[in-house]
């Protein structure tokens, strides 16, 4: 028996992305975001939900471009930390000791410190309700040298992606290997 | 040291929804897709990117409505196989032996057997690329009872809902319970 819990934002998992910008005047900033996913494969885009009120909101209109970092669980404490803080009023990157490399293909930068990077470039701008939603077309992806697996992939085992889980305000680390797609199912035909 | 992977839609997890859409003729159908995500909380919205030769494109045009069902990872197989299938062939649900229940809200099918559900309306629809973004207004999510816990919320650990590597093509499921938001980050300050 199915219980309805109303019209809300109640899924589970999200991803918890690292959004960097720059202001203005070129100080880099951080958000943490999870109103975000792939959006299209051909360009490759992604989108992030961002409400207006964000200090990053202004970066990206200002800006045309963000950086996606994508931080394993040992960094959950400052990927919190990044959420809570606003850059109007913090300099992130100097508060949590994290290095701002600036992206050689898009105005924006990223965290050197995390291990896998997404360099986009605003395409659409959704005004959607309270939060606008930027789509960014993926120009590089760039990953540490240490947890590229012997595909030449990222290797989600030694990068340990977290989630957030916006129903109880949860993170979680990612559990087993499951089974590979588009096999696992051919035992259901 | 950051190699550069091109680019590409390599991100990771995303997460595994089932999204559920009549046809022309009134076929309930199913389909597989990771690339979504949230993307407003006032009104809340979902996005569903898909690409146009797929079946539930059609769907989603003509009726203007869809819904996710969140599965657990018991039906990771069922997963897999829906998202390799066409409803131009074959009923996913009778294949399947899943029930199709009609939402008394919008005009789409949901999974009775799939414990998480959100029914969904089409508000904006993007073309992007290849994939076309459906965003969604959430008009109620309804839960199976037996998986809600003591706050009235859909409970993670007895809902296994599981993930999706796009940069290895791995099914994963939800890991350890890695600190609460707006909280862990205090250490930090």
């Amino acid at each position: 028996m199915k219980k309805s819990l109303g019209a809300k934002t109640l899924t589970s998992p999200t991803p918890v992305w690292i959004i960097g910008t720059y202001d203005k005047e070129g100080k880099p900033n951080l958000m943490t975001a999870a109103w975000v996913g792939i959006c299209c494969s051909q360009p490759p885009c992604v989108g992030v939900s961002l409400r207006k009120a964000t200090y990053t909101y202004g970066n990206i209109v200002e800006r045309k471009a963000f950086t996606v970092s994508i931080p394993g669980e040992a960094r959950v404490k400052e990927c919190d930390y990044i959420g809570t803080a606003t850059g109007k009023n913090v300099d992130k990157f100097a508060r949590l000791k994290l290095t701002a490399v600036k992206s050689s293909i898009v105005d924006a930068p990223y965290v050197q410190e995390f291990p896998w990077v997404l360099e986009c470039r605003v395409i659409h701008t959704i005004e959607i309700g309270l939060h606008t939603e930027f789509v960014g077309e993926i120009m590089d992806v760039k990953v540490d040298s240490s947890v590229v697996n012997s595909r030449g992939l990222p290797d989600v085992g030694k990068i340990r992606p977290f989630l957030f889980d916006p129903a109880n305000g949860t993170y979680y680390g990612v559990g087993a290997d499951l089974g590979h797609a588009f096999s696992t199912g051919k035992s259901t035909r």
